[in-house]
């Protein structure tokens, strides 16, 4: 019987958002390669499977792709069932086509599983929703990991016609706020940033966009860090106000500011 | 007993795509409230509950977003624990704000389940990443219901900048292709029109800028096709050649161009 691969998107990290596919596909896996943000309860639904982390771990980089590539194209022709399993969905910054392509090329029989993004689920679970009725009807979600890659879609979009979620883009905060300051954004435009969304870690900070310029927000540093701007951000905050924290689980709290 | 409301992401159709947590919650549920796009598969994880359809039908608009708040808010004064069920994710284009405001004001206790957003599993189930190294790093989702809405952003973003995801806008496509062209996108543009992503009569649309405004795709204009412009669209191209569609499944084809 000839292997294959499976690109499995696995949420943003509470176990309970991985899809009922991502699951089965785990549990038929004998070979699981993961990322970073893959929490040990999501591999426990691959109890049969050889397990091997190829993120990054703190002062150490993620093992190369090519080597990622070599490593599912090997186990494949073994004849494994292998399921390669990406925090948020493969296609959001995850380089899932490039693994697509690799595999194709060796002709491998390979899918694709779509997981829930953090792009959309991170400000959600801070009480943000992306879109609202006569507030934004339009999102931008940026790799914020080079300027080269935001820079010519955030000075050109119309002020305040979308929200902006940036992604891995913690580093790079102040010079976002300040182009999009000089680019006409109000000092005044609500922003949040949320870190390890939807784990037991999660916190939100929560300012404007003058204040992500002078302030040090207080949250880590962390790569996996969601930042999102524009109207959206205080929307909720009128319920969040009203209510207090009544469903304490991990995965869906709108209103809880920060922990 | 106090009842309470999950406003719940179904993803884009395949039951499959539920999330775990979202097939608990509608275990435990009482009362579905339920859009167009809910699967009966997705249903049938709640067997326990009166279900109400409230979405639009052929012909019919929905029921009016105060009569579902009214329903909502009802059936947890009566103690029901209460899953309101929605295509895709509840805060892209969901109205599920709405809903979050409308409990809070009414003292009733609720949460939000992310789902799989059809924003970028529709573009992933034809095959298109929605970023990809060297290709895009960045993507916009447009509602392309209104013109007011997508306008702002789709003029200004400065062209090929980002992949565009338009959302709810087949009846507007020769107008909002037209609005690129005049903004500088090539009319070489590669484009894909995916209607009724992951289910059985999902079908996928491919051609250019140019012919999206000059010819009628052959698709139905059904509401809920999710449309994508840039380069991403024929970047796994090569893939679809060399391999062909290995694992038959609904959820899970990322090379079949077309059924």
């Amino acid at each position: 019987m000839s292997g294959r691969v499976s690109l499995v998107g696995a949420g943003p990290g509470d176990p309970e958002l991985l899809t009922l596919k991502a699951v089965r596909r785990l549990s038929e896996a004998q070979f699981v390669l993961y990322d970073a943000l893959v929490s040990p309860e999501a591999l426990a639904y691959a109890p049969r499977a050889r397990r091997l982390f190829v993120g990054k771990r703190a002062g150490c980089a993620a093992m190369p792709q090519d080597e990622i590539n070599r490593l599912l194209i090997r186990a494949a022709r073994r004849g494994d069932r292998v399921v390669r399993l990406k925090g948020g969905d493969p296609f959001v910054f995850g380089r899932g086509g490039e693994e697509v392509l690799a595999l194709a090329e060796a002709g491998i029989p390979c899918e694709v599983i779509p997981g829930v993004t953090s792009a959309v689920a991170a400000p959600l679970l801070a009480g943000i929703p992306v879109t609202h009725r006569g507030v934004s009807s339009a999102f931008v979600v940026v790799s914020g990991h080079s300027a080269a890659a935001y820079r010519p879609v955030l000075m050109s979009l119309e002020p305040h016609s979308a929200t902006i979620v940036v992604m891995m883009g913690i580093a790079h905060r102040v010079e976002i706020a300040g182009g999009l300051l000089v680019a006409g954004w109000s000092p005044t435009t609500p922003c949040a940033i949320v870190a390890a969304a939807s784990r037991d870690e999660e916190r939100v900070w929560r300012g404007t966009l003058a204040e992500l310029t002078a302030a040090e927000p207080d949250t880590d540093s962390a790569d996996a860090a969601t930042m999102v701007i524009g109207d959206v951000v205080d929307v909720l905050s009128v319920a969040r106000s009203l209510q207090q924290q009544d469903v304490n689980s991990r995965s869906s709290r709108p209103y809880v500011c920060s922990r």
